[in-house]
């Protein structure tokens, strides 16, 4: 099983897929240089005059709200349905959807609009996503909103198939499900948290692995979690003593250089 | 004294306050980074229709004109006006200003409608405001603009008197006043000068430290830019001769790793 | 004769130009961080209202579309006549070029519109500006585009006559031609292309050569590139084997830490 999930990655440094984003411009650089690191090959465009023309040559689309604006939400819309129309998977990142009446209303008209093939957020952006109550602190998550049907695994396999598309809740453990099964992922490590754009490049990282695996979606996005945690490990055992700055290098690193043996070697994975 | 500006940076890993930035899509990125690092938690948003929303829930403001244009400058108005209404500080960073009749307007458009909490920049950015001669050339200072009475601190404090708020000069020797006392800092490296976004990450530091201690404005701007300064130094002899890429890393690392008595011991600080 | 282009660099670093740059929101951090790092001084300006003023105090102007929309179309066109009518080097590159309709629109707007100095691209996108079939994928070059005209260098020649510029292929092959004679660089590495923003660099250091040299843009688009591959060689050689990450940082330190002797010694060109 996670044999499989970890030849994915192969996949993706082969077929080199082209993952359009339409992202927010702190961490932009980010998910550019990782998405370049597993393999695929990144285009940032979010004008409302090229964004149908970029989503037409690319493989799989990412959508992130981080720095949404009146300018940007049409592009999102029109990229969506573009994507929709040929048939490429869309990750959707609803970051700091809670936060504001802005992002909530474009995270909902995103999830009515378009349609989704992985969601991806921390559990504050997921819950207000679900309909539940979210205490969300800005871009990152409230540790309070965090209770045992979340933990479980409910939140995500219930949101799934109400959205009908996988969900990945990113946090100490990463729940994956597509509305049948649920996986829970341990790998990672604390420092990841103290990093911005961290959960971008996951939702970066699962665009670059549905781009080459566009059947198998479920699968694409366990791979990509498992790829950023274990990464997380190896940077810290690196270069985590020395700081933020350090591990953000290492980190690129550990993408760079992961390799499918890694992967299976350092799972920490059980899906029930 | 110092052992006063030092704990600060313990209540600011304490209380983890949310600094709502708008800011420059230059070194956004690093401006994120550094606020996870000293402890605090970032959220860039400029949408016009978010930004009181964020405001709302954030501990300070952070106005950065790095890379002002039509759609953002209402939104740094309707941010203070909402930062402003809620009672939290505002950090006002004039980049530029002096380069361009827009951000001449705009800086004064801010400090005119806002009320700040403290206003940081260069010598020849806080000359401009202060309606002085200056030579700005672009972002960076014009080494003709210090005169006598910048380094004895007086025209920081002849504007925080006009102004009402705290002034800080980023400079070889940081001069902070708050219309009374002027204090001076000599910590520092030269390469920080020569590394795009160490004025905007100490903008980011100062809401930090304010969003923690918003009845303690001046001591706050103290503290963050010892810690700047501080980190510097600690980034200088770690990794300095490798060149600028190395030397950003190792200054990311110090601050993430500064603590009050490393303050204490490193700052090269007096007042008057 | 790479003495003379060697000793470019010296005079980089004694007359500080002021780089103004529009460019996109993905690498500029990158792009910030090189025109300091080599020497000059960058300024990122894209605000209708202000590039004319800010390409006024300017060395040189770098108009890069990577991220173009509805706003910066405009300001790219205002900025480049005040360059031109200022008389300051304006240096083209036109990511993406036949990406989409909106980007070939814009790349032949800006060749049309404004005398450009120096264009620089990918094959890809210098096929496209040619009028010559392209199958660019995204930012990133099309390996079937290269052909024999194109490797010869006759390419890049009939271009430079047909806009009156200097025009540079970067690829393993980096090709400058000015219309007459036609110099060919061997040096770089391949994790430069597997690192986002390398081509928007060599673009800011090309801007800052020509700021520094604007009578000798054929020398300081020479100069600027082989900057950038002996920087690769060097990065590589330090960090290369440590992922991509290491090698990021060890590319801008190798840029700082570049001196004439070192190009001379390292430049592995020819010309015809």
């Amino acid at each position: 099983m996670i044999k499989n999930y970890a030849s994915l990655l192969n996949k993706v440094r082969e077929l080199k897929p082209l993952v359009h984003h339409i992202t927010n411009y702190v961490t932009v650089n980010d998910c550019a240089n990782i998405t370049l690191e597993i393999g695929a090959s990144p285009v940032m465009a979010d004008a409302i005059g090229e964004v149908a023309d970029i989503a037409n040559i690319a493989g799989a689309l990412v959508i992130n709200i981080g720095t949404l604006n009146e300018n940007t939400i049409p592009s999102m819309i029109a990229a969506g349905k573009a994507a929709n129309a040929k048939g490429i998977p869309v990750v959707f990142d609803p970051v700091g959807a809670g936060a504001s009446k802005l992002r909530n209303d474009t995270a909902l008209k995103i999830t009515n609009e378009i349609k989704i093939s992985v969601l991806r957020g921390n559990i504050s952006e997921i819950r207000f996503i679900a309909g539940l109550r979210s205490q969300t602190k800005g871009v990152d998550a409230s540790e309070n909103d965090m209770n045992e049907t979340d933990s479980n695994g409910q939140t995500a396999k219930d949101l799934a198939n109400k959205l009908g598309c996988v969900v990945v809740i990113s946090g100490a453990v990463d729940i994956i499900s597509d509305g049948k099964k649920i996986a829970f992922i341990k790998n990672g490590h604390p420092m990841l948290g103290n990093q911005t754009g961290t959960g971008c490049m996951c939702s970066s990282l699962i665009g670059s692995f549905c781009g080459a695996a566009p059947n198998e979606i479920f699968a694409a996005a366990i791979a990509a979690m498992l790829c950023m945690g274990i990464a997380g490990e190896i940077a810290f055992k690196k270069a985590g003593k020395s700081g933020n700055g350090s591990f953000r290098t290492a980190l690129h690193d550990a993408i760079n250089l992961m390799d499918a043996r890694t992967i299976e070697k350092m799972a920490k994975y059980n899906e029930k």
